[in-house]
């Protein structure tokens, strides 16, 4: 192949990981994932070593797309307070699209239930830099427990995306009051 | 068999199906089912009309241990508020135990991804009728919007449970001001 022709290869098999695996979950088998992507398992073993790489590799080439989505631009002029709500209102958003079933680095854990596996600890570092963003947004908000109210957000965030995922809840007027009170208490006007 | 043998031979299987399922996840096949359980397939298939079915059936047979070890027996002469705190209480508990891994009936959800599996039938129902004892205490304590409380507290006891099971959080120092901070809230003294 080229080096061109093996780059189409890769972001093929990149794609069919992302979408297969977020609709069916990690179980999906190579067979499938080769054939959605339209490459041969040769093909496939060429450019990963196996099916757990092509995963982790998955998770980590949407990150970039992920957080443009979902996090605010830096220094968009608004508080801290609006950012984070922002941030919320995006979860709201995505929840209510039909194909939703929460957010992919919660589920990749679960589903795998081996924090050493390489999609496990990309996904891990994804959320490690959500709660990151939560927590400098609410040192800079005056938050009285920066750490306390990041971990807070964290843990509404994945209560929110998981409970919208299996259709326990649809998010609407609970999100956005729930982060409300929280933000409050901390004292981040 | 008979019907005590039979008897046996099913519990093994919802024991078997209840713990691998918890430990690896809904992908865990037959064979490894019935060895764990020390059953032939021909005697699983003879009490089960399949996987799925036995599945939802360890969910359902768990759902009664699970519930008494949760939440706390009625009219235990507590006031709502210690009630609810009771029930974070136990997940923090929960959540240290070495093999805890989050959640069974949101984890199986999560994985199946297929809203009418008999198993998520069957997890889906648990996860309602824990809201409904949330409605009922907020209910019972006062709450302004006691609806909305027991959907706040769903989405707590949903990520604390997710993310402690993942090790993204240990849920030392944070359930607890959490849900104090939403009962306060809503009113519940």
């Amino acid at each position: 192949m080229t080096t061109e022709a093996k780059q189409g290869t890769r972001e093929r098999l990149l794609d069919a990981a992302a979408t297969l695996t977020y609709r069916d979950g990690v179980g999906i088998g190579v067979e499938a994932l080769c054939k959605a992507a339209g490459v041969s398992k040769r093909s496939m073993y060429q450019l990963f070593e196996s099916k757990d790489d092509l995963l982790a590799a998955s998770l980590e080439q949407r990150t970039s797309a992920y957080v443009a989505t979902l996090l605010p631009a830096p220094d968009d002029g608004r508080t801290p307070r609006e950012r984070i709500l922002d941030v919320f209102e995006q979860v709201e958003r995505q929840a209510g699209e039909p194909d939703f079933r929460g957010c992919p680095y919660l589920a990749v854990q679960i589903e795998l239930k081996d924090r050493s596996h390489p999609a496990s600890r990309v996904a891990h570092q994804v959320k490690a830099n959500l709660t990151g963003f939560f927590r400098r947004e609410a040192e800079q908000g005056g938050a009285s427990d920066p750490e306390l109210l990041a971990r807070q957000l964290s843990l509404v965030f994945d209560g929110a995306s998981a409970r919208a995922g299996i259709g326990a809840d649809t998010l609407t007027g609970l999100v956005a009051p729930t982060v409300t009170t929280l933000l409050d208490a901390a004292g981040v006007r």
